[in-house]
């Protein structure tokens, strides 16, 4: 496998691949890569030749309190793994790659981008939309594979695609999850000792949530009251939204009567973790999928 | 010459284009031709096989009290001039094909964006970045025409490009002036009777800077003096700004040492006018390029 650390050098492999009339995939990482990663990198080396996967740790989404300096960076791991999963090529950008002095150029999904997630983490999805539209220009991939355990950032990842015409379409991957349902997360690595039995809490919140859309509850304060009492029963647990919303728009819903996500952000400990659940009405019934 | 009305057919077009290895020209406009835009169709059309013009009038760039409703749109005469001058394509999208409902992802170029035009007319150059990200990703032009009359428009666009690593190369091309030295802009059909001899102003008081450059003056403060004086003696002038900007940085100079811009914005009535000078060093001398 080929690391490319140039933007003009991506860009260059790119154009010949695309003059070749190939089918270019990319996968998109922060790296600390795990099988939710690799699933996505599964999923394109099906569709997809070359299928570049990109390691590069945004600086521009998180804010200054957050936990950019102690993000792991296993990168030779990452770099083991992308190979026996042929990959064909990681770009691996430095930041002033990205980010050269001067650069002043951002990408802003409003609306979308203030609810939920971008309430708790402002700017964040500012930086992801700007990051991601560059890594779209730099690889040019007909198509990109995004995982569903991030629902909000792909929500405005295919709003940007739409809005502003770009020619990728956006592939997204189920949850990949630990034996014990625990969401697969780079963030993980933060959870010591009891916390790792801790964080099981969002799953389960979840599984309550979806036992109760199966069995037909369509208002959503009630699945929320549900997932906030599995939640309330885990001590080291500090909740910080738990909400049901429509899968389009990520405005609140009174009843679930269109393709909703019940949303969870909660901090074990220091780390912070999400996780959801999607829900579809299906004539009378919900089919949820965790 | 085809005229193009949606996205999807303006997108095949210009694909076919590229998959036959042909050079793609883009001359982005408002419509109401005048000889400035010409002018870029022309050089277009020495470089580009084919060139695409778009007529579009942007309304994300105007904000509520400015002059959307009332701009000129002399959309058969402007085909006649886009037929004759052999553009191969216009790309004329109405405003639902460029921003359908729910359109919310915008681009915005920050700090430069913020002075000069952009402090007079807040939000247009966020709207100008959207819709010419736009334009580049539906039309994929390998080059793109834009008249140096908006001096500050394309610095603003080549940091746009730049910074999102976009595959497009901006050409700058000269002011074209009606022979008294009046800047060629639609907006000049806007002006009336004394109106139009007073619009001369604008050029006047450039004409009397490029004269103080080139006679060696670099102090910035002091061509800033003369050109106001120029404009104080026009009665019905009312000056926006005139300043003495880096052409880079668009800050206020102090000493004129790298290449500067003299920028005017002058109402001349209820016209808002813009015209400028290029000022560039070369060893003793000052050129100056009205």
């Amino acid at each position: 496998m080929e690391t490319i650390r140039t933007v003009a050098w991506m860009k260059e492999k790119s154009r010949e691949a695309r003059q070749e009339q190939r089918i270019v995939g990319l996968v998109p990482t922060m790296g600390a890569l795990h099988a939710g990663h690799m699933a996505l990198v599964e999923r394109a080396k099906k569709h997809c030749a070359p299928v570049y996967a990109s390691i590069f740790l945004n600086p521009t989404q998180f804010s200054a309190n957050e936990d950019l300096s102690r993000y792991p960076r296993p990168i030779e791991a990452d770099i083991e793994k992308l190979t026996a999963a042929r990959v064909d090529g990681l770009f691996l950008p430095d930041a002033k790659e990205i980010y050269p002095q001067g650069f002043s150029t951002y990408v802003h999904v409003e609306g979308l981008s203030e609810r939920l997630e971008g309430k708790s983490r402002p700017g964040h999805f500012r930086g992801v939309a700007t990051v991601v539209l560059k890594l779209f220009e730099i690889v040019q991939p007909h198509f990109a594979y995004f995982g569903r355990k991030d629902a909000q950032q792909v929500r405005i990842i295919q709003q940007m695609v739409r809005d502003l015409n770009l020619d990728v379409e956006i592939v997204v991957c189920p949850i990949v999850r630990e034996p014990d349902g625990l969401a697969m997360s780079s963030r993980n690595a933060y959870l010591h000792g009891e916390e790792r039995k801790a964080a099981t809490i969002l799953h389960r919140a979840l599984e309550a949530a979806a036992t109760e859309a199966k069995a037909g509850v369509r208002d959503s304060l009630e699945v929320q009251r549900t997932m906030n009492k599995v939640l309330a029963s885990e001590p080291r647990a500090r909740v910080d939204y738990a909400e049901i919303v429509d899968a389009e728009s990520f405005e609140p819903v009174v009843r679930i009567t269109r393709p909703a996500y019940a949303l969870l952000a909660v901090h074990i400990g220091k780390t912070r973790l999400i996780d959801n659940l999607l829900m579809t009405p299906e004539g009378e019934e919900l089919a949820a999928e965790l």
